[in-house]
């Protein structure tokens, strides 16, 4: 009953395609695996900046400068 | 002890007066309810922008649009 | 629209009743402050355990204990 | 890089084929949308008491017994 | 001021001693590098069970398996 | 396994290499107490307004002007 997805990724750019793409699946994954009910299943996106935003230690603003 | 609170809501224009009340109102919630110690309660407030919030699939922008 | 609520506290027996109050008390607070509209605002509550929760570098556990 | 992504639903059963589900279809989401690495996507699912879940000001657990 | 630090690790036996060095040690490090107040640091562990976490689309319980 | 760390500070100016240094941290922290894989520790840092933020039921900024 209403379940509640968050989705973080690092702000490189989603379109608001993309990011209705991203919604509109995560509403259907969870019809599909749990036969949740989509109009109150909710999603949000969090962008977080590359300089906010770590792996290995290191930022994904200097991991990218790197490559 | 230390409850801490995050409010998230789409980033629709909440005025800072109206984000103190939150402020002000989810502390005076734990306190009455609970007994905590308000000055040791810390609420936050994520205010998403509506190409990042979904719910029954679609995203609040286009949820709008079609109103 | 659609606001999404989550409160932590420790987890030192708040009852089920204590939780109503929260999830009430916090979805009417949106709908005071923000024109919300209750039925499509979502709390959930946190209760974290004792040895999982610290404030100025040391858990509620051992807080506890000391007084 | 390296998309974190959480679910939360109401504790009622979930089984771990379902979670696996879950786990596998939010991954592959985020490949097919935004061409992400599926090595380096985490996802977590919550699984959250009905007393601790609430909707329209009312817990989860309130809602179901009135049904 | 009053930073907020949440760790999410998968529920393999952590003990209460090594919690409190992680919300020790996390603490510390907003007192280092931001010149945080300590006393006014909080932090919260969440320990995921191995069958709510993935990695590579699939739960850590079919990883730690496989190995 | 993955371990996911999440700090929230307030919007208050820290520089990309503070960020990093945090970063740095956190993932050593993890490391050190609990022999988790650098490789696969993921941090993220959250810079919330003043406006957004609360404690002892006022907002940083309204805390901030009155000192």
């Amino acid at each position: 009953m209403m379940p509640y997805v968050n989705i973080r990724i690092t702000k490189e750019g989603a379109t608001p395609e993309q990011k209705a793409l991203l919604i509109q699946g995560a509403t259907q994954l969870l019809v599909d695996v749990l036969g949740k009910n989509p109009k109150t299943t909710v999603v949000s996106i969090d962008e977080v900046d590359t300089d906010n935003w770590g792996i290995g230690g290191e930022t994904v603003t200097l991991l990218r400068k790197r490559k």
